[in-house]
């Protein structure tokens, strides 16, 4: 293939989710601009957008990441409800299961969530226990195998009401079909391999010494030429490590691998469809103790996806094609999802995959940030698919030189508070 | 040769100054309690501490890192004057030539510094040029080669009096000395390769899941055995990076190479013996615009040795073997060092050599914090031989279990401030 070059106004590298919903606020806010999103997969939302579980939330002790979620969800909302674009957005809860140490734990950060107006329900174990008859709530003094794994009774359950599930392709499918619409390119199968880094002004000097020069990202090289533009929006979740490691610029991420297992079997059926939880009759996302496993309902396929982050121990590591192991099903989730829900008893996945998490390891907020050229958005944790319309209205902003975003219903947002000098974030301290 | 195993109860992971500082800290402050420092190297300071300038200065906007300098500082000259341990300590000053963008630009930096009663002189660009007879203080406005690179005339030359520097391999001597004098064991040749790391309490379950139970590390295996001790202290540099993603620990540090020139000649003499700035008659530790090239005397060589941090374009890189690139000189320092001071024309480094920066790319500030039995001391950022006692005695608080350190003079030290989520810092603006 020949060699080609192109210039644009903005470059956006990846059409993950973060990248769509960039490439699609900046073209809405500046309808002449002329936008390319580069991707190196065959289609939008191949990479860790695709390896989501895809449940939303609104549950943060973080006020930014509360602000980004909930307009972010608000708007999925209106995109599904007024825009009549089905992005299978269901508000089916999520239901935390905590021991008493945990409740402990968490009880300053519940106290905080609703003083901040996040709706809440609270359950008492013997209504769980009702409402999942299967499931050991309590946890029998004689459990010898509870004991050892250090397993404990289930003393609360605290439901996130703006909470559920969403299904990542259909919000990638609306995105995509929206930047076409205002005449965005896509660039599929183009890899980038390097950013053009280059003097400002060229003196013209032998090798062009960038060390007492102002040097800026004058857009990408990928695998099939050159695209010069003005600004680079760097939208690649924890790749951007790598590529801006070249570069010498701290992306500010650690990559880590995140494994989703895919369950099924008649007794999976029964805690699904676990009535009084939500109208649509089925059991929240559930996270378990002493970890927080979590548990994906997917009530149109009647299975579960569930999976559980590790933190000491799991290296920080990027892979082109991550891959989920049995063995992390078998010895680090089964022994205690099928202790509280026997439902899973010899059950085995029957699909499995893996991604990573982008994750931010101090405040666990995302960051958005200008650098020579470039304009950074990362460290999702996580969480991106419920921040990524935000996030894409504040990077818009930002590759506007606008000091302020609206984000979706009209809330102004102060961009500055992503950064890195000028950073204003809390730490979250409600982490899964 | 026979792999053994060995207690302690603490290991220090890396024989450089500030692995060294740390131990030093911990014994004499715990006489009872058993420490072993393993290197990687043939002896001590070999690493990034043997490829440092070793300037020392005081100069530092962030309290933090100024209080950190300063008893540093302080506790040096105690060894030299007092115990009488040559460090060949000279403070001769440091010495800033700025242009007016650069003085403007630092304006308020140096109001700070003054109002935070560090000692400063400032010198008028007549005053330099006569102290500096074959300098181009004043660059020529039909000086057409100063035009095409951008370089303007030197507006104000500032002083930092705490500041000059020392000899790394001394200040190693010492504490290596003292280590073992209080019973420390040093083992060379002996290079980490992993953690120990295991669940706390050890369950017996299959493969000991560490994802829902408390991991801990409990030591180190180094190519010649396990040794296990009760805390493990990181002192690794920039080097922690690798080390700590493998067990998914966020190091907050990114490795950067930096070159080191040493220059001699005839002209290079007169410029060392300058006149003026100080009582032992040398040039200050220099720096020069437009990105400060540093240049540092050594009197009783009679050499500078010159080098220059870049930021975008060189990338974030651990190489066990680093190596200095004449490259660099020729195109990224000689023509900005030749055309202020001539007196470098045509000189060529007689010897050269690399290192790396252990940068903290967000504050400037060290990192200390505790994760799971480690205690990491990392992100020095360049400034690490001038900070390495203090930071050994917030070590130490660390492994006692303290919450404030004493540091050299009596001043408290909030070791929290260094931590994590617990960091309180300001950024570095006074950044070389």
């Amino acid at each position: 293939m020949a060699s080609r070059s192109e210039e644009y106004d903005v470059v956006v590298v990846g059409a993950g989710i973060v990248g769509l919903a960039s490439a699609y606020h900046i073209l809405s806010q500046n309808p002449g601009c002329q936008v390319a999103v580069v991707e190196k997969a065959a289609s939008a939302g191949q990479g860790d957008t695709a390896k989501t579980v895809a449940g939303i939330r609104n549950t943060f002790t973080s006020e930014v990441n509360r602000v980004l979620s909930e307009t972010s969800i608000d708007f999925y909302k209106h995109v599904q409800d007024e825009l009549k674009f089905d992005l299978h957005l269901e508000l089916v809860g999520y239901l935390w299961l905590l021991t008493a140490e945990l409740a402990k734990q968490f009880d300053s950060v519940i106290d905080r969530m609703k003083k901040d107006g996040i709706a809440l329900k609270l359950w008492q174990p013997d209504q769980l226990s009702k409402m999942l008859p299967r499931s050991r709530i309590a946890i029998d003094s004689g459990d010898e195998e509870a004991k050892i794994m250090g397993l404990n009774s289930i003393a609360m359950g605290l439901q996130g009401l703006k909470c559920g599930t969403i299904a990542a392709e259909k919000l990638v499918e609306f995105y995509e079909r929206e930047i076409r619409k205002m005449g965005g390119s896509i660039l599929y199968r183009e890899r980038m391999n390097s950013f053009i880094l280059e003097p400002r002004p060229k003196l013209g000097l032998p090798k062009e010494p960038l060390v007492w020069q102002n040097a800026k990202v004058e857009g990408v090289v990928t695998t099939r030429g050159r695209i010069r533009a003005e600004q680079t929006v760097v939208a690649t979740g924890c790749w951007s490590t790598d590529l801006l490691s070249h570069l010498g610029i701290d992306s500010h991420v650690r990559a880590k691998k995140r494994q989703v297992f895919a369950l099924k079997g008649a007794g999976v059926s029964d805690l699904l469809f676990s009535k009084g939880f939500n109208e649509q009759g089925v059991l929240p996302m559930t996270l378990i103790p002493p970890r927080l496993i979590y548990m994906k309902p997917n009530r149109s396929e009647g299975t579960f996806w569930v999976g559980v982050s590790d933190y000491v121990g799991r290296p920080f590591t990027f892979e082109e094609e991550p891959a989920a192991e049995d063995d992390f099903y078998t010895y680090d989730i089964y022994p205690v999802l099928s202790h509280y829900f026997p439902n899973f008893k010899d059950i085995r996945p029957f699909n499995k995959w893996a991604g990573h998490y982008d994750l931010n390891t101090i405040d666990g907020n995302p960051y958005i940030f200008e650098d020579s050229g470039l304009i950074v958005a990362d460290g999702t944790s996580g969480s991106g698919m419920m921040k990524a319309d935000a996030i894409g209205r504040i990077v818009a902003a930002v590759q506007a030189g606008k000091d302020m975003a609206t984000l979706y219903g009209g809330k102004h947002f102060k961009v500055a508070k992503l950064g890195v000098e000028t950073r204003q974030v809390e730490p979250e301290e409600f982490v899964i």
